[in-house]
């Protein structure tokens, strides 16, 4: 079993101080925990709702950065091949001079991958420039971890992409900005999450902000949906964990019944592969 | 407004003339309480749960059936241009001989079109051909209609492919064999629908069936989904419709925000344009 942790967390718009120790204590306590897996959520390392593009640049870091290397330090703890593995986002500054909504998949032996936000939300687009590359999918001792920040989830294309190239579970740094919902629902990127799950048999782990930001107010949405596509664990609001013991070898069945298996009975002849270009 | 209604029936499995007079007192019902689009289940003309290829052979009709003009002699009673339409699903013999699991637009001016299953559910691929055709997406005085069935809803490359066809709604025949769903949760395909619906802003209509049927049991989730994704109508245990007043005009408006727009979103470059082919 692996056990994944999403933690929703508050960081501090503009003190990437504060926000290493913030999110490191998370990934310590997880470790402690039992944690194979954590989630950290999008942009943990400066806040989000930015005042300006100069301002995010101001807190762009790139992935030898030792905020980065805080979550690596945390992890050392159980070490070696066994360690943890934390996904966590953050503002990136690229060889290119350019900003990417980036997360990054860290263990004790520091970056395993750094994947940029392709689908860029609303005045992100004023920041960042979105990524081209496809969600990694780590091979570590606790499964295939993919990697996606926030609205790339609400792209089935994308989520799919992920599946196909065997993802166990994808984790998914996210900051979801409060939006009406009915009484009794659940947040709509949860319910988003959990068909994404179902739909493809893949596990998935959603880490979400909570805390009032320059008036901004979010979801609190964190929330580790099962492969059959059910929510094991939610935070609610407030900061927090997620926490469930996932057998995430399960993904890899996508077969339903004897004669129906959610990837072979794509009919892709009629829409294409999906992903067949990255 | 639209006014939408999704009808769960128990049709009896080999009764034609049952099933013809069970389903067209249900549109005939509809139409009295000023249902402008009305969904029947999957198969409501045969049942299904067929003993075998040729049991369905013996109850598969062509669209000019007069099951099929049973729906659209019970629209009469509002005729003419804004005649109520039916989307109800049928076991087709095509010209070709061979069996589909089909599903047709109906209104007072008889068939406008039939759709051919895409996505063969389990032992569907032992008796039925699959369709090798996009979602039609039917104008009619009630907004733009698209169909599938059933098991199609669960492949999000045939609903994005409805959405960029222009649907409004998607009417959606089926039968939801029973499966498994935590205590208080809807049945998993309504959570794909909420899913479908949101991502793609388009009203979504699922007609299940209820009723044992050679001991197979169903979800009983018939639903009415928003273009939000939210459930507005839900039948619950046993006979009955689902039904809601919407605006279908409202899901022709893919823009979330100033900078976001759920299609122009998308990132065809790295994943393809989803059903270039149909």
């Amino acid at each position: 079993m692996t056990r994944v942790v999403a933690c929703q967390l508050a960081p501090v718009i503009g003190d990437l101080a504060a926000n290493a120790e913030l999110s490191s204590a998370a990934v310590r306590a997880a470790v402690d925990d039992g944690a194979d897996v954590i989630v950290l959520p999008e942009l943990v390392t400066s806040g989000y709702v930015f005042a300006s593009p100069e301002e995010a640049r101001t807190l762009a870091i790139r992935p030898d950065h030792g905020v980065l290397g805080s979550w690596a330090a945390a992890c050392t703890a159980r070490g070696g091949a066994q360690s943890p593995v934390v996904i966590g986002g953050f503002c990136e500054l690229g060889d290119d001079g350019l900003l990417y909504n980036s997360a990054a998949v860290v263990d004790a032996s520091g970056v395993r991958a750094v994947y940029r936000k392709a689908h860029l939300w609303d005045r992100e687009k004023l920041v960042f420039t979105p990524g081209s590359a496809a969600p990694p999918v780590v091979e570590t001792a606790h499964g295939r971890i993919a990697v996606m920040v926030c609205y790339d989830l609400e792209f089935p294309e994308w989520t799919r992409t992920a599946a196909l190239a065997d993802a166990d579970l994808i984790a998914v740094p996210t900051n979801w900005p409060l939006v009406a919902r009915p009484d009794g629902e659940r947040a709509p990127e949860v319910v988003i999450a959990m068909a994404a799950a179902r739909v493809n048999h893949v596990a998935i782990a959603c880490a979400d902000r909570t805390g009032t930001e320059r008036g901004v107010d979010w979801n609190e949405g964190t929330s580790i949906v099962s492969a059959d596509g059910w929510v094991v664990s939610a935070v609610g609001a407030g900061t927090g964990v997620a926490q469930a013991d996932l057998d995430l070898t399960a993904s890899r069945d996508k077969r339903l019944t004897e004669h129906a298996h959610l990837m072979d009975d794509r009919r892709t002849e009629l829409y294409g592969a999906v992903a067949p270009t990255v």
